[in-house]
């Protein structure tokens, strides 16, 4: 039976062939780089996938919260890094977790790593995440008392464990001179471990975005690679230059329930619950939550002329239809769409369906919650 | 114990005075107006709140998908509308649920007439859902063709039963003629009572959304009210002028992990996947993904000086913060931020926390999905 005689409502689509072949890939430039890739799971969030991951030697995993974290707990990873300033209301259930699982967390100011100095319970290891011009989160690559105020509380704790610096460099996604951008962070990454690997010889420093990952050949001497949206790209990323929209490997499955023949356009039940609202708006300021892909037994085929989804509610999507997918739509038919941000849409769906009819877990819509 | 010492992690809070308060409101304003509410339970998507609903004479609820009406079956309402198109791949579903419970849903389009009036294994009713303007979904308020055919498909049909007309102008919220836009939605479900009710006498229309109930008083003849935002309210109906802030019922209490003094900024763990995306754009451009609340063990109090978050990333979320919060705030601290679309904010969260620490169901978190 196929996979399409189980779906009647929108259900996330994921194709392990292209999932497999787009972890290979990193996994391979990692390698050949001479670095280890430690893949960010906020965007697959599950265990089935892990298992595909780990068939390309990926050992290590991060997580975007303690709740992922404890979610992945006791899956056979060598660590779990929590790649979030780490949140001290969080320390007994880091103490819990701890007991049986290796984890790291990140550490962006001295209160922080004072509460977990005195209250860690279990060793942790830690990066400093630091700020080299995204202006997000973390410590500016230049606030070196910080920096050595954080080391000097762990000094002082058995606990506590420096493992080296996180770098984030998320403006990669709204910055066309990605090179310059990783130019950047090699270069405040080696200065941090020219400064501090006499004192702490074993550091490593990390970096990780999916753009920049995606195409930078050069990683200088970064030891980890920690990008995640690449495991199943999104529409976002093909816009980037990462990818093409042939590697992206999940779909939301969505069933037609009204078509407009004069406006040509398609309403569907998926929307803001399924996809996330995430948009791509182009030079006309033309909206795009997603874009129409067919689906057959076998998987998906991107047609030639684009129908995409103009505008999304709560539960409605309606599509603006190209001639060909006016002449063949009917009600009832279930399209594809290629979703703008894969992690979002998949932590909106919490679960995934395989091409081969098989349910493939989701943290979010784990039975433990 | 104080609610407050139960967070450690984004946590959506609930005041139940509020939103009883909330419900009551409009509960008269529909009583003193002869009408029926029906609420659109897309919003609270709880057994709990329904519970507190019933209290204020509500009777029947509306759902916006057929996942939500399965979760609010068996809960004593007399009936439940699933105002979203039809999709005919849930008509084995429909089936199921309709032996139970009284449910109706929503036409567009003869093919799904059809497809229910040869499929229906129980009574089920239906309102024609029209547009009069929105251009979201819905048959044209002069495509008296396609009405005509899908009421004669119906009487066809021993189980397929014409309720009357639905219509949801969301328009509202994107028009600044709130007025003109209920003047043209009373005059045109006024228009399709007269010329059908010779034929269906019992026949009623509905007209739903919070920002067009909230401020009208005059809904002509119009039988029902099918608001659903209003029980809870949020940012953006309080820039509609649907409410005030005071009136908002939601926040989500999120800790804070780190503090910027040189930029006033503020980082919490709470984004995307707590808040949803949805935003707010002022004259200038600058972003508002939700309002900072200070929280104590009573609630919440909105300060005098305005504190926002600016951007929010899948799990992040940076606030811009005013002085006088610049100067009490620490790490470890929890904030609450009122959301600017409180729909979108529950479905994320799956699960509320009263101020009485107690937990709310909500269909999203339950363990049946």
């Amino acid at each position: 039976m196929s996979y399409l005689n189980q779906i009647t409502s929108p259900t996330l689509l994921i194709n392990e062939q292209l999932t497999r072949a787009n972890i290979k890939r990193m996994a391979d430039k990692a390698a050949r780089n001479g670095k280890k890739l430690v893949p960010h799971w906020k965007t697959a969030q599950s265990h089935e996938i892990g298992n595909w991951a780990k068939a390309y030697g990926i050992k290590e995993v991060t997580a975007s919260s303690i709740k992922l974290a404890e979610y992945l707990c006791g899956q056979g990873w060598e660590n779990i890094h929590i790649a979030f300033p780490f949140n001290i209301l969080e320390i007994p259930r880091l103490n819990y977790l701890a007991a049986n699982q290796s984890l790291s967390v990140q550490v962006v100011n001295p209160v922080t790593a004072q509460k977990l100095a005195d209250e860690l319970a279990h060793e942790v290891g830690f990066f400093i995440e630091v700020d080299a011009g995204y202006g997000r989160t973390g410590v500016h690559i230049a606030d070196f008392g910080t920096m050595e105020s954080i080391l000097r509380i762990a000094a002082s704790s058995d606990k506590l464990n420096f493992k080296g610096f996180y770098l984030h460099p998320g403006h990669t996604y709204y910055t066309p001179d990605k090179a310059g951008i990783y130019e950047q962070s090699r270069q405040a990454l080696h200065m941090l471990k020219m400064k501090y690997q006499s004192e702490f010889p074993g550091l490593v420093t990390r970096v990780g975005d999916t753009p920049g990952c995606a195409v930078t050949e050069d990683f200088g001497d970064v030891d980890e690679l920690g990008p995640g949206n690449f495991v199943f790209f999104d529409l976002m990323q093909a816009e980037l230059g990462s990818c093409s929209k042939e590697d992206i490997s999940v779909c939301l499955a969505v069933p037609v329930v009204d078509i407009n023949q004069e406006r040509k356009e398609i309403l569907v039940h998926g929307g803001g619950v399924h996809l996330a609202k995430d948009v791509l708006v182009d030079a006309n300021g033309n909206k795009n939550f997603g874009e129409v892909v067919f689906l057959d037994e076998k998987g998906w085929t991107i047609p030639a002329d684009r129908s995409y989804l103009k505008s999304i509610s709560q539960e409605h999507g309606l599509i603006k239809a190209s001639d060909s997918l006016m002449a063949t739509v009917k009600v009832g038919d279930l399209l594809g769409i290629l979703p703008v941000h894969s992690c979002m849409t998949a932590d909106c769906m919490g679960e995934y369906l395989s091409l081969e009819g098989k349910k493939i877990d989701h943290c979010e819509g784990a039975s433990w919650k």
